[in-house]
Protein backbone atom coordinates (compact mmCIF):
# COMPACT_ATOMS: atom_id res chain seq x y z
CA UNK A 1 0.00 0.00 0.00
CA UNK A 2 1.04 3.39 -0.77
CA UNK A 3 2.41 5.85 2.09
CA UNK A 4 -0.16 8.83 2.86
CA UNK A 5 1.26 11.96 3.03
CA UNK A 6 1.60 13.41 6.90
CA UNK A 7 -0.99 16.69 5.80
CA UNK A 8 -3.48 14.45 4.83
CA UNK A 9 -3.49 12.82 8.14
CA UNK A 10 -3.43 15.86 10.51
CA UNK A 11 -6.38 16.72 8.05
CA UNK A 12 -8.20 13.88 8.66
CA UNK A 13 -7.04 14.26 12.54
CA UNK A 14 -8.40 18.22 12.40
CA UNK A 15 -11.82 17.04 10.66
CA UNK A 16 -12.89 14.11 12.74
CA UNK A 17 -10.72 14.50 16.33
CA UNK A 18 -9.23 10.63 16.29
CA UNK A 19 -6.21 10.05 16.98
CA UNK A 20 -2.71 10.39 14.25
CA UNK A 21 -2.51 6.00 14.12
CA UNK A 22 -6.39 5.32 13.42
CA UNK A 23 -6.15 8.55 10.68
CA UNK A 24 -3.29 6.73 9.02
CA UNK A 25 -4.79 3.44 8.87
CA UNK A 26 -7.82 4.75 7.54
CA UNK A 27 -6.30 6.80 4.83
CA UNK A 28 -4.04 3.92 3.38
CA UNK A 29 -7.03 2.09 3.34
CA UNK A 30 -8.69 4.55 1.51
CA UNK A 31 -5.84 4.66 -0.83
CA UNK A 32 -5.48 8.54 0.31
CA UNK A 33 -9.37 9.20 -0.28
CA UNK A 34 -10.41 11.92 2.70
CA UNK A 35 -14.05 11.08 2.42
CA UNK A 36 -13.72 7.15 2.12
CA UNK A 37 -11.08 7.42 4.82
CA UNK A 38 -13.85 9.10 7.16
CA UNK A 39 -16.05 6.94 6.36
CA UNK A 40 -14.41 3.76 7.48
CA UNK A 41 -13.53 4.98 10.96
CA UNK A 42 -17.02 5.54 11.16
CA UNK A 43 -17.98 1.80 10.51
CA UNK A 44 -15.32 0.83 12.91
CA UNK A 45 -17.56 2.82 15.34
CA UNK A 46 -15.02 5.15 16.28
CA UNK A 47 -16.70 8.39 17.62
CA UNK A 48 -16.08 11.90 15.64
CA UNK A 49 -16.10 15.42 17.28
CA UNK A 50 -19.84 15.96 17.84
CA UNK A 51 -19.99 18.93 15.61
CA UNK A 52 -18.77 16.58 12.60
CA UNK A 53 -20.88 13.67 13.33
CA UNK A 54 -23.52 13.62 10.73
CA UNK A 55 -27.06 12.32 12.17
CA UNK A 56 -27.75 8.47 10.92
CA UNK A 57 -31.54 8.06 11.65
CA UNK A 58 -32.74 7.00 9.04
CA UNK A 59 -32.29 3.74 7.20
CA UNK A 60 -34.27 -0.06 7.18
CA UNK A 61 -34.60 -3.11 9.14
CA UNK A 62 -34.49 -5.96 7.46
CA UNK A 63 -35.02 -9.59 8.18
CA UNK A 64 -34.07 -13.08 6.61
CA UNK A 65 -35.37 -16.32 7.20
CA UNK A 66 -33.33 -19.45 6.58
CA UNK A 67 -35.91 -21.49 4.38
CA UNK A 68 -35.84 -24.11 6.92
CA UNK A 69 -37.56 -21.40 9.79
CA UNK A 70 -35.10 -22.59 12.24
CA UNK A 71 -32.98 -19.55 11.59
CA UNK A 72 -33.77 -15.68 11.54
CA UNK A 73 -32.02 -12.69 11.64
CA UNK A 74 -33.13 -9.17 12.02
CA UNK A 75 -31.04 -6.23 11.01
CA UNK A 76 -31.00 -2.49 11.43
CA UNK A 77 -28.70 -0.28 9.28
CA UNK A 78 -29.13 3.35 9.29
CA UNK A 79 -28.77 6.02 6.93
CA UNK A 80 -28.84 10.41 6.58
CA UNK A 81 -31.39 10.39 4.76
CA UNK A 82 -34.18 8.97 3.68
CA UNK A 83 -33.83 8.85 0.01
CA UNK A 84 -30.65 6.97 0.70
CA UNK A 85 -32.62 4.29 2.59
CA UNK A 86 -35.38 3.71 -0.04
CA UNK A 87 -32.51 3.26 -3.11
CA UNK A 88 -32.12 -0.06 -4.79
CA UNK A 89 -28.29 -0.35 -4.02
CA UNK A 90 -28.83 0.32 0.28
CA UNK A 91 -31.80 -2.08 0.09
CA UNK A 92 -29.73 -4.71 -1.73
CA UNK A 93 -27.02 -3.95 0.67
CA UNK A 94 -28.80 -4.55 3.71
CA UNK A 95 -30.60 -7.78 2.40
CA UNK A 96 -26.62 -9.39 1.46
CA UNK A 97 -26.13 -8.50 4.99
CA UNK A 98 -28.77 -10.13 6.75
CA UNK A 99 -27.40 -13.41 4.60
CA UNK A 100 -24.22 -12.72 5.89
CA UNK A 101 -25.53 -12.47 9.10
CA UNK A 102 -27.41 -15.92 8.83
CA UNK A 103 -24.51 -17.48 6.99
CA UNK A 104 -20.92 -15.95 9.06
CA UNK A 105 -22.53 -15.89 12.64
CA UNK A 106 -20.93 -12.62 13.90
CA UNK A 107 -21.70 -12.01 17.32
CA UNK A 108 -21.22 -8.32 17.67
CA UNK A 109 -21.06 -5.62 14.93
CA UNK A 110 -17.38 -4.47 15.67
CA UNK A 111 -14.54 -4.84 17.97
CA UNK A 112 -15.78 -2.20 19.92
CA UNK A 113 -19.05 -4.20 20.64
CA UNK A 114 -16.81 -7.21 22.38
CA UNK A 115 -17.66 -7.34 26.24
CA UNK A 116 -14.24 -6.23 28.04
CA UNK A 117 -14.50 -9.94 30.01
CA UNK A 118 -14.94 -11.49 27.18
CA UNK A 119 -12.32 -9.64 25.05
CA UNK A 120 -10.06 -10.31 28.63
CA UNK A 121 -11.05 -14.01 28.48
CA UNK A 122 -9.95 -14.98 24.72
CA UNK A 123 -6.57 -12.53 25.92
CA UNK A 124 -5.91 -15.02 28.30
CA UNK A 125 -6.67 -18.13 26.25
CA UNK A 126 -4.46 -17.04 22.99
CA UNK A 127 -1.73 -15.94 25.87
CA UNK A 128 -1.91 -19.78 27.72
CA UNK A 129 -2.04 -21.33 24.42
CA UNK A 130 0.87 -19.66 22.87
CA UNK A 131 3.08 -20.11 26.34
CA UNK A 132 1.69 -23.84 26.14
CA UNK A 133 3.71 -23.54 22.46
CA UNK A 134 6.49 -22.93 24.03
CA UNK A 135 6.83 -19.08 22.12
CA UNK A 136 9.53 -16.84 23.63
CA UNK A 137 8.01 -14.55 26.20
CA UNK A 138 8.82 -10.90 24.22
CA UNK A 139 6.53 -12.15 21.12
CA UNK A 140 3.91 -13.22 23.11
CA UNK A 141 1.99 -10.29 23.41
CA UNK A 142 2.24 -9.78 19.66
CA UNK A 143 1.20 -13.52 18.91
CA UNK A 144 -1.81 -12.74 21.28
CA UNK A 145 -2.80 -9.85 19.29
CA UNK A 146 -2.87 -11.12 16.00
CA UNK A 147 -4.63 -14.04 17.14
CA UNK A 148 -7.37 -11.28 18.75
CA UNK A 149 -7.30 -10.22 14.75
CA UNK A 150 -8.66 -13.61 14.02
CA UNK A 151 -11.42 -13.68 16.69
CA UNK A 152 -12.09 -10.47 15.26
CA UNK A 153 -12.45 -11.58 12.06
CA UNK A 154 -14.82 -14.81 13.32
CA UNK A 155 -17.08 -13.09 15.41
CA UNK A 156 -17.59 -9.35 14.60
CA UNK A 157 -19.57 -8.73 11.54
CA UNK A 158 -17.89 -5.72 10.04
CA UNK A 159 -14.03 -7.62 10.20
CA UNK A 160 -15.81 -10.64 8.71
CA UNK A 161 -14.85 -11.67 4.83
CA UNK A 162 -18.31 -11.61 2.90
CA UNK A 163 -19.42 -14.23 2.01
CA UNK A 164 -20.54 -13.44 -1.37
CA UNK A 165 -16.62 -12.27 -2.02
CA UNK A 166 -14.48 -13.60 1.06
CA UNK A 167 -11.52 -11.21 -0.87
CA UNK A 168 -13.89 -8.34 0.63
CA UNK A 169 -14.13 -7.28 4.23
CA UNK A 170 -17.69 -6.65 5.28
CA UNK A 171 -16.41 -3.39 6.60
CA UNK A 172 -15.15 -2.12 3.11
CA UNK A 173 -18.21 -3.09 1.27
CA UNK A 174 -19.75 -0.70 3.70
CA UNK A 175 -17.27 2.43 3.20
CA UNK A 176 -17.49 1.82 -0.77
CA UNK A 177 -21.36 1.65 -0.54
CA UNK A 178 -21.44 5.39 1.88
CA UNK A 179 -18.66 6.53 -1.06
CA UNK A 180 -21.10 5.68 -3.65
CA UNK A 181 -24.23 6.99 -1.39
CA UNK A 182 -22.56 9.97 -0.74
CA UNK A 183 -23.15 9.74 3.22
CA UNK A 184 -22.60 7.54 6.44
CA UNK A 185 -23.78 3.80 6.40
CA UNK A 186 -23.79 2.62 9.92
CA UNK A 187 -24.76 -1.04 11.00
CA UNK A 188 -26.63 -0.14 13.80
CA UNK A 189 -27.52 -3.59 15.42
CA UNK A 190 -28.71 -7.15 14.73
CA UNK A 191 -29.42 -10.26 16.56
CA UNK A 192 -29.55 -13.98 15.15
CA UNK A 193 -32.24 -16.31 16.34
CA UNK A 194 -31.73 -20.46 15.91
CA UNK A 195 -34.49 -22.72 17.06
CA UNK A 196 -32.95 -24.02 20.52
CA UNK A 197 -30.01 -22.83 20.72
CA UNK A 198 -31.21 -21.16 23.71
CA UNK B 1 -66.37 -18.68 36.78
CA UNK B 2 -67.05 -22.20 37.91
CA UNK B 3 -65.33 -23.23 41.23
CA UNK B 4 -62.81 -26.16 40.71
CA UNK B 5 -62.53 -28.65 43.25
CA UNK B 6 -59.18 -29.22 45.48
CA UNK B 7 -59.05 -32.75 44.30
CA UNK B 8 -58.14 -31.47 40.60
CA UNK B 9 -56.07 -28.76 42.10
CA UNK B 10 -53.87 -31.54 44.11
CA UNK B 11 -53.99 -33.21 41.22
CA UNK B 12 -52.37 -30.18 39.21
CA UNK B 13 -49.74 -29.40 42.10
CA UNK B 14 -48.50 -33.27 42.11
CA UNK B 15 -48.32 -33.27 38.58
CA UNK B 16 -46.20 -29.92 37.79
CA UNK B 17 -44.82 -29.31 41.69
CA UNK B 18 -46.73 -25.66 41.21
CA UNK B 19 -47.84 -24.03 44.20
CA UNK B 20 -51.65 -24.29 45.04
CA UNK B 21 -52.97 -20.64 44.32
CA UNK B 22 -51.60 -21.08 40.87
CA UNK B 23 -53.20 -24.29 40.16
CA UNK B 24 -56.38 -23.52 41.13
CA UNK B 25 -56.20 -20.13 38.96
CA UNK B 26 -55.24 -22.21 36.39
CA UNK B 27 -57.88 -24.61 36.48
CA UNK B 28 -59.99 -21.94 36.82
CA UNK B 29 -59.10 -20.48 33.68
CA UNK B 30 -58.99 -23.77 32.15
CA UNK B 31 -62.94 -24.46 32.96
CA UNK B 32 -61.43 -27.46 34.82
CA UNK B 33 -59.60 -28.79 31.71
CA UNK B 34 -56.11 -30.17 33.63
CA UNK B 35 -54.17 -30.26 30.62
CA UNK B 36 -54.95 -26.61 29.28
CA UNK B 37 -54.05 -25.72 33.24
CA UNK B 38 -50.95 -26.92 32.54
CA UNK B 39 -49.95 -25.15 29.47
CA UNK B 40 -51.46 -21.97 30.85
CA UNK B 41 -49.08 -22.33 33.86
CA UNK B 42 -46.20 -23.08 31.07
CA UNK B 43 -47.00 -20.48 29.02
CA UNK B 44 -46.90 -17.94 32.30
CA UNK B 45 -43.58 -19.23 32.71
CA UNK B 46 -43.81 -21.42 35.32
CA UNK B 47 -41.03 -24.07 35.86
CA UNK B 48 -42.47 -27.70 36.20
CA UNK B 49 -40.47 -30.35 38.14
CA UNK B 50 -37.93 -31.68 35.88
CA UNK B 51 -39.37 -34.62 35.58
CA UNK B 52 -42.81 -33.36 34.32
CA UNK B 53 -40.84 -30.94 31.99
CA UNK B 54 -41.39 -32.27 28.42
CA UNK B 55 -38.47 -30.47 26.02
CA UNK B 56 -39.40 -28.10 23.67
CA UNK B 57 -36.49 -27.26 21.44
CA UNK B 58 -38.22 -27.65 17.89
CA UNK B 59 -40.19 -24.31 16.77
CA UNK B 60 -40.04 -21.88 14.19
CA UNK B 61 -38.48 -18.64 14.05
CA UNK B 62 -40.60 -16.02 12.07
CA UNK B 63 -39.59 -12.30 11.04
CA UNK B 64 -42.12 -9.47 10.25
CA UNK B 65 -41.36 -6.95 8.27
CA UNK B 66 -43.57 -3.69 8.52
CA UNK B 67 -44.21 -2.54 4.80
CA UNK B 68 -42.19 0.39 4.94
CA UNK B 69 -38.73 -1.16 6.69
CA UNK B 70 -39.30 0.81 9.01
CA UNK B 71 -40.35 -1.88 11.96
CA UNK B 72 -39.35 -5.23 12.06
CA UNK B 73 -39.56 -8.49 14.54
CA UNK B 74 -38.06 -11.37 15.38
CA UNK B 75 -39.67 -14.28 16.69
CA UNK B 76 -38.87 -17.72 18.37
CA UNK B 77 -41.53 -20.03 19.11
CA UNK B 78 -41.16 -23.50 20.43
CA UNK B 79 -42.88 -26.79 20.15
CA UNK B 80 -41.70 -30.33 21.37
CA UNK B 81 -41.67 -31.52 17.90
CA UNK B 82 -41.39 -30.89 14.63
CA UNK B 83 -44.10 -32.05 13.12
CA UNK B 84 -45.93 -29.54 15.12
CA UNK B 85 -43.76 -26.53 14.49
CA UNK B 86 -44.61 -27.71 10.53
CA UNK B 87 -48.54 -27.77 10.83
CA UNK B 88 -49.77 -25.00 9.22
CA UNK B 89 -52.17 -23.90 12.54
CA UNK B 90 -48.92 -23.51 14.34
CA UNK B 91 -47.17 -21.51 11.26
CA UNK B 92 -50.39 -18.88 10.72
CA UNK B 93 -50.20 -18.30 14.67
CA UNK B 94 -46.11 -17.64 14.61
CA UNK B 95 -46.90 -14.99 11.69
CA UNK B 96 -50.11 -13.72 13.73
CA UNK B 97 -47.96 -13.20 16.42
CA UNK B 98 -45.24 -11.53 14.61
CA UNK B 99 -48.02 -9.09 13.45
CA UNK B 100 -48.84 -8.96 16.94
CA UNK B 101 -45.20 -7.71 18.38
CA UNK B 102 -44.53 -5.01 15.09
CA UNK B 103 -48.41 -3.79 16.15
CA UNK B 104 -48.58 -3.62 20.06
CA UNK B 105 -45.19 -3.35 20.80
CA UNK B 106 -45.09 -5.71 24.30
CA UNK B 107 -41.08 -5.04 25.93
CA UNK B 108 -41.43 -8.93 27.49
CA UNK B 109 -43.06 -11.83 26.42
CA UNK B 110 -44.67 -12.24 29.84
CA UNK B 111 -44.40 -10.60 33.24
CA UNK B 112 -41.98 -12.60 34.66
CA UNK B 113 -39.57 -11.41 32.21
CA UNK B 114 -40.17 -7.89 33.41
CA UNK B 115 -36.82 -6.42 35.19
CA UNK B 116 -36.91 -6.30 39.32
CA UNK B 117 -35.70 -3.11 38.87
CA UNK B 118 -38.77 -2.03 36.48
CA UNK B 119 -41.51 -3.90 38.21
CA UNK B 120 -39.99 -1.70 41.72
CA UNK B 121 -39.97 2.05 39.45
CA UNK B 122 -43.77 0.81 38.66
CA UNK B 123 -44.90 -0.03 42.02
CA UNK B 124 -43.53 3.47 43.10
CA UNK B 125 -44.95 5.81 40.48
CA UNK B 126 -48.35 3.86 41.24
CA UNK B 127 -48.04 4.02 44.70
CA UNK B 128 -47.33 7.77 44.46
CA UNK B 129 -49.97 8.06 41.94
CA UNK B 130 -52.65 6.39 44.23
CA UNK B 131 -51.32 8.51 47.23
CA UNK B 132 -51.59 11.55 45.32
CA UNK B 133 -55.26 10.56 44.28
CA UNK B 134 -56.08 10.62 48.27
CA UNK B 135 -56.82 6.65 47.94
CA UNK B 136 -57.41 5.74 52.00
CA UNK B 137 -53.65 3.97 52.79
CA UNK B 138 -55.44 0.50 53.49
CA UNK B 139 -56.83 0.08 49.85
CA UNK B 140 -53.25 1.63 48.02
CA UNK B 141 -51.88 -1.77 47.96
CA UNK B 142 -54.80 -2.84 46.22
CA UNK B 143 -55.16 -0.12 43.87
CA UNK B 144 -51.01 -0.66 42.83
CA UNK B 145 -51.48 -4.35 42.10
CA UNK B 146 -54.42 -3.46 39.96
CA UNK B 147 -52.94 -1.06 37.90
CA UNK B 148 -50.13 -3.37 37.91
CA UNK B 149 -52.24 -5.72 36.05
CA UNK B 150 -52.33 -2.84 33.59
CA UNK B 151 -49.05 -2.58 32.90
CA UNK B 152 -49.20 -6.30 32.06
CA UNK B 153 -51.56 -5.90 29.88
CA UNK B 154 -49.77 -3.23 28.03
CA UNK B 155 -45.55 -4.05 28.22
CA UNK B 156 -45.94 -8.02 28.34
CA UNK B 157 -47.20 -10.17 24.61
CA UNK B 158 -48.94 -13.05 26.76
CA UNK B 159 -51.42 -10.84 28.39
CA UNK B 160 -52.01 -8.49 25.86
CA UNK B 161 -55.28 -8.64 24.14
CA UNK B 162 -54.73 -10.27 20.84
CA UNK B 163 -54.96 -7.27 18.23
CA UNK B 164 -57.03 -9.58 15.76
CA UNK B 165 -59.85 -10.00 18.31
CA UNK B 166 -59.05 -8.26 21.15
CA UNK B 167 -61.78 -10.08 23.20
CA UNK B 168 -59.01 -12.68 23.78
CA UNK B 169 -55.66 -12.48 25.47
CA UNK B 170 -52.40 -13.84 23.57
CA UNK B 171 -52.26 -16.40 26.16
CA UNK B 172 -55.67 -17.74 25.58
CA UNK B 173 -54.85 -18.05 22.38
CA UNK B 174 -51.34 -20.00 23.52
CA UNK B 175 -53.32 -22.26 25.19
CA UNK B 176 -55.92 -23.21 22.75
CA UNK B 177 -53.13 -23.84 20.10
CA UNK B 178 -51.22 -26.11 22.34
CA UNK B 179 -54.10 -28.03 23.42
CA UNK B 180 -55.14 -27.88 19.31
CA UNK B 181 -51.66 -29.50 18.86
CA UNK B 182 -51.31 -31.49 21.83
CA UNK B 183 -47.80 -30.24 23.32
CA UNK B 184 -47.02 -26.79 25.12
CA UNK B 185 -45.90 -24.08 22.62
CA UNK B 186 -43.83 -21.73 24.44
CA UNK B 187 -43.00 -18.34 23.17
CA UNK B 188 -39.29 -18.05 23.67
CA UNK B 189 -38.24 -14.89 22.87
CA UNK B 190 -38.71 -12.08 20.26
CA UNK B 191 -37.07 -8.46 19.46
CA UNK B 192 -38.38 -5.30 18.04
CA UNK B 193 -36.52 -2.98 15.80
CA UNK B 194 -37.38 0.51 14.78
CA UNK B 195 -35.44 2.46 12.63
CA UNK B 196 -34.00 5.66 14.94
CA UNK B 197 -35.02 4.83 17.79
CA UNK B 198 -31.69 3.57 19.45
Amino acid sequence: MPEVSLELVKRLRADTGIGIMDCKEALTKAGGDLEKAKLILRTEGKEFLASQSREANEGRVEAYIHHSGKVGVLLEVNTSTDFAANSDTFREFVRNLAMQIAAARPRWVSPEHVPPEVLAEEREVQRKQAEKEGKPPHIVDKIVEGRLQKFYEECCLLKQPYVRDPAIKVEDLLADLGVKLGEPVIVRRFVRFEVGEG
